[in-house]
């Protein structure tokens, strides 16, 4: 085996621990440092890390072959991707899908000047389930898209019903509804509304003396949240909160159903369960990571997408043992 | 749009005919001629089609960008890989796993030297599969592989069953077993054995006079078909045979159940239904007849598996088009 693939994290939240466990179960990968805005004393030399200052990171440009930036996209990635990509090889998470193409076009200046590979917008959803509605779309090219997201907490959600008056904690569910997607597997083709493909369940701790009418009126009202959706609000304790809700499950399902011939149905279906979402995204971060520097290796550079690479090059395994192997 | 990728057809069974079928549901594609090894005028004008003799494909060089080739795996895509992609990029189903390492390099000296690409060994397994196999062993690196086929049709086994003295007709259904795959969606990892993963299914039209009792024997003893599985034999009459058996569905299921963190379970499952296979076969070797065009067009050469090729080659839409509409 040739030498480890060092990689560098930017990052030390949920994701970037995430990454921190997925290296482990990846002997092709080494670690070289988790790399924070924050005071890296603070640390101290948790699970046996070591914490560096982002600003050190110029330093470590010939002793890290990836950097896999693990910052949200609001604010820490339309920095982070297009500046480090300047000096490393670099893959992120980045998913607001909106930005996405002028993402695409920062990074990929960057990327391009420096001769350094950056793969953009990877995990699962952008991510897995964009390479499945791509590769089902190409096989299947008459037929209708399903993605169903769920169970699992969405962020988002979830704090916007921490920012309701009289709410002291809650999680919100983004849950699939069974009965459609099972019609669809049977192999029809309903056009759904926003409603009838997914509901929402909140968990909510209300402050002591709050109107819990009012709570719950407030939060399924909510514009753009909760307003186009069946939503239940469920009161619960503190203690419930932290000892049943503090996981962060997820998944879905991407459903094709197509015709072929003559009115022929043919179903592909890809789907995910995620007993936690942010250890799920690190491990596909880290398989592009292999990829990126791959690639780089054999001379590409720019930004790349989950479209943009070929599966092999997410295996440790050579093209000649996945052929045997895997095929 | 530029011009059509010009299509040649190499085999006039079921895959075939799905050829031509899959070609007219992609505006960007078009047919030049089915080539067969029988007397084209055989065929008349049958679907308006044009047939050809295959030794006519040598005439046909320029006009034509990518040759699909329909036959089957055990005599003639030994002998037509190798041979034709001298002269054509090519893509093909060759699914023989234990002869694919060698299939690969001889179809690869023939591209290679020829300056063409040849896809091989595409479909949905080996083919679509395979990547999601290869993919999912990737991400989650600690964990353990399903693949479960059917419910289907198997020709090898209804062959078998056909073979048997006193029957007159007959198919065989590959069906899995739904409870094993439940519990693995649960989150077990059950060791299997061949019997406990899947069951066969032989609808059998026994010749007049014939002693049934016999046939079923023969049948659920046989060894390498039928002995290792749970077999059931239910004897039928040729008006039924015709009228309930004579589709060819198949599908089937690909999971991979990992754990990421501290003994964190998540699972990755990928499953088709399929009413046809070989219509369905031949949507995805249409697809791969895209990506053989575009990259011969950009100078790539050689055999190619699914494991080799970007997502995106697969589609007609522009990569810039792809991120905007399906990441």
């Amino acid at each position: 085996m040739s030498a480890a693939i060092k990689i560098g994290i930017v990052g030390y939240g949920n994701l970037g621990r995430g990454v921190v466990s997925a290296i482990g179960q990846n002997p092709d990968m080494e670690l070289v440092g988790v790399f924070t805005r924050r005071e890296p004393a603070s640390f101290g030399s948790e699970g046996g890390l070591t914490f560096l200052h982002v600003s050190d990171l110029e330093g470590y440009k010939d002793r890290i072959d990836v950097l896999i930036l693990c910052g949200g996209s609001a604010t820490d990635l339309p920095e982070q991707g297009p500046f480090f990509s300047k000096s490393f090889n670099t893959v992120d998470s980045f998913d607001t899908h909106a930005k996405i193409p002028e993402y695409f076009e920062q990074v990929n200046d960057s990327a391009l000047t420096a001769g350094k590979v950056a793969v953009i917008s990877t995990g699962w959803d952008p991510g897995l389930f964009s390479i499945n509605r791509l590769m089902a779309e190409s096989i299947l090219s008459e037929g209708t898209d399903y993605t169903f997201w769920g169970k699992g907490v969405s962020q988002g959600h979830s704090d916007a019903i921490r920012r309701v008056q009289g709410v002291k904690g809650g999680v919100q569910y983004t849950v699939p509804v069974n009965e459609v997607i099972d019609q669809i597997r049977q192999g029809q083709t309903p056009e759904l509304s926003t409603r009838q493909k997914h509901l929402r369940q909140c968990f909510v701790v209300a402050q002591e003396g709050a109107d819990q009418e009012q709570i719950r009126q407030e939060i399924v009202s909510m514009p753009n949240y909760f307003s186009d959706y069946d939503t239940t609000v469920t009161f619960i304790s503190e203690e419930e909160l932290r000892r049943d809700h503090s996981q962060m499950p997820h998944g879905g399902f991407v459903i094709r159903s197509g015709v072929t011939g003559t009115n022929t149905r043919q179903i592909i279906e890809y789907s995910l369960k995620l007993e936690s979402n942010p250890e799920f995204t690190a491990s596909v971060l880290v398989a592009y990571a292999r990829a990126a520097y791959r690639l780089n290796k054999e001379g590409a550079s720019g930004a790349k997408t989950v479209f943009d690479i070929a599966p092999g090059y997410l295996s440790p395994k050579s093209a000649a043992q996945l052929r045997k192997e895997l095929l």
